[in-house]
């Protein structure tokens, strides 16, 4: 069931493992102190400038505490994309637990908990694993274009960081 | 795994099993036709009459389409409670696919499918089942004094459809 869907390499940072029949994990080493990361995942004008991978991203509601709701919408050559959800935890700096919800699958929630971890060298790893509720969902996404769309992410996130010191 | 949680007697027409360790089947056979049953599930202003077991609930929001988001807040003696989601699948007078978080818990959601039967002598079985995210999250509604307060709702919207002839 844990199976590597793709190794890091120095040109690919990020490794994709799938730890359970629902579950995909992510984890990505970025070249930044846990405190300037943690500001880049939280921090509403910041999130802009990385989540939509150079789209237009419309913050509509980012309350980042237990309970609250989140929801952006991306807009991009394509279309419209809206997304939200709920956080169920939110640890400063260490870890938060959240939904996730594409308006194109309404309904269809993915539950996911992101953690970061000080390396103690000025970098921080970000590991983040959700679960979805069938293992058809988890096989969906991983088939959408998801990594792709990730890695553009993490590197415009790379960039933001690196203006960010 | 599919264990009878409560057979369903004259005195208590509700049963409840669990077909999977993720899973709560509900079903309940009201004495109203089916096209009743699906207005009293559907019209906002009936829904208050029955969903709150007598306690006032406020529907905040109530979009019964696929995509659309629902919100009801109940007060009760013991304080005020807030539910949400958001509609997967709406199909008039069959069934709706539809998401329920509790305030008290944000970020767990339930995925909760209704199937509405029409048994041609006047009757409607109601079908209900919670796919949850994990067993735990199942069995901690298994243990949370659900029945109870499914019990009362049903019966008042027993209530409620007689009225409504």
């Amino acid at each position: 069931m844990n199976q590597t869907v793709t190794q890091n390499t120095p040109k690919n940072p990020t490794r994709v493992t799938t730890p359970s029949d629902r579950e995909i994990r992510i984890e990505r080493i970025f070249d930044a102190p846990r405190s300037r990361v943690w500001k880049a995942f939280t921090d509403p004008e910041l999130v802009a400038q990385w989540w939509g991978r150079g789209n237009k991203v419309v913050i509509e509601k980012f309350e980042p505490v237990r309970g609250g709701h989140w929801r952006f919408v991306e807009h991009s050559p394509d279309g419209t994309n809206g997304f939200e959800g709920r956080y169920r935890e939110v640890t400063p700096e260490e870890r938060v637990v959240q939904t996730f919800e594409w308006d194109g699958m309404p309904g269809h929630v993915i539950v996911e908990t992101v953690e970061l971890e000080d390396l103690g060298d000025g970098r921080t790893r970000v590991v983040n694993v959700s679960l979805f509720h069938t293992n058809a969902e988890r096989d969906g996404m991983l088939h959408s274009g998801m990594e792709g769309g990730l890695n553009d992410s993490y590197a415009a996130l790379d960039r933001l960081l690196a203006r960010m010191v």
